[in-house]
């Protein structure tokens, strides 16, 4: 089974494919799609949901998972990542596959065994997880790989739950 | 010229669409684009883009226009809505036409010459300035009449200042 991960955001996305055998996982690809301040908001937003279209044609993954949208203070911020969102989660929702949803804390209890992990912690467990020789760059896309193996860990009879509803 | 004004949400999505022509302002078309909370917000979020889409393709607006984002006190509510409103400004974006944002008070002013102006005010002068017999309904296309109206009667040297940044 490949999963493909997705830390969203409207700068950047954050992406992690992992493919998962029995309890082999193996990382295939991770990296983000950015957009720039000189672009129009719209114009990041097509951006954002042609990148993510790419990512689902190229990699095929069988599930898609996301991390749950952290309420930022800042409520114009927050605002601006839920469009990011909705425009990578049509992305995702066109692929015809199952998409899924994971808290930070459900994440970090996944690959750390700790709800409260710090982001270092998380970081390092992706590497030794994955067998990499450092920790993946840039942060987006090794919180990314989080949300992949998080979802991989929960087993398939569990993830329904995990639907996005 | 050809004005789409849209009154995004996730549930509910209101557009009209009106001509211009000099000082003349003429009704095309105003109705809904409708989700239901049987769909899964994925769902909701592909038949949003798939319905401003058909819009777009149906009426070959010449701009697009967009209320403003209230911020809602509830906060799941309104990351929801920003969600909603992503794809729906994704479909427009996709359109190629100029994307323009009122703030609700600069609708209410062009529509009806007060910034206060309550619901019913603005729903009338709706109706009286498109020579309608009845008010339109529901809200969320008289709304996004009122919407069309606003950047309608702007002006075309105007306009340039509320483009989507």
């Amino acid at each position: 089974m490949r999963v493909l991960g997705l830390d969203p955001g409207y700068a950047i996305l954050g992406y992690g494919i992992v493919d998962v055998s029995g309890s082999r996982i193996s990382v295939v690809d991770y990296g983000t799609v950015e957009t720039t301040p000189q672009q129009t908001f719209p114009e990041r937003l097509e951006r954002l949901y042609l990148g993510t279209r790419q990512l689902v044609e190229l990699f095929r993954p069988d599930a898609i998972a996301f991390e749950e949208l952290f309420f930022a203070r800042n409520t114009t911020t927050a605002l601006k990542v839920a469009s990011g969102r909705g425009v990578i989660m049509l992305a995702a929702q066109q692929s015809g596959v199952g998409l899924f949803e994971y808290t930070p804390m459900q994440i970090k209890l996944a690959v750390t065994g700790n709800g409260h992990a710090d982001k270092l912690q998380m970081q390092e467990m992706v590497r030794l997880l994955l067998g990499l020789k450092v920790i993946p760059r840039p942060d987006d896309a090794a919180d990314a790989l989080g949300v992949a193996i998080c979802h991989a860990s929960v087993g398939e009879a569990a993830q329904e739950e995990f639907l996005i509803k």
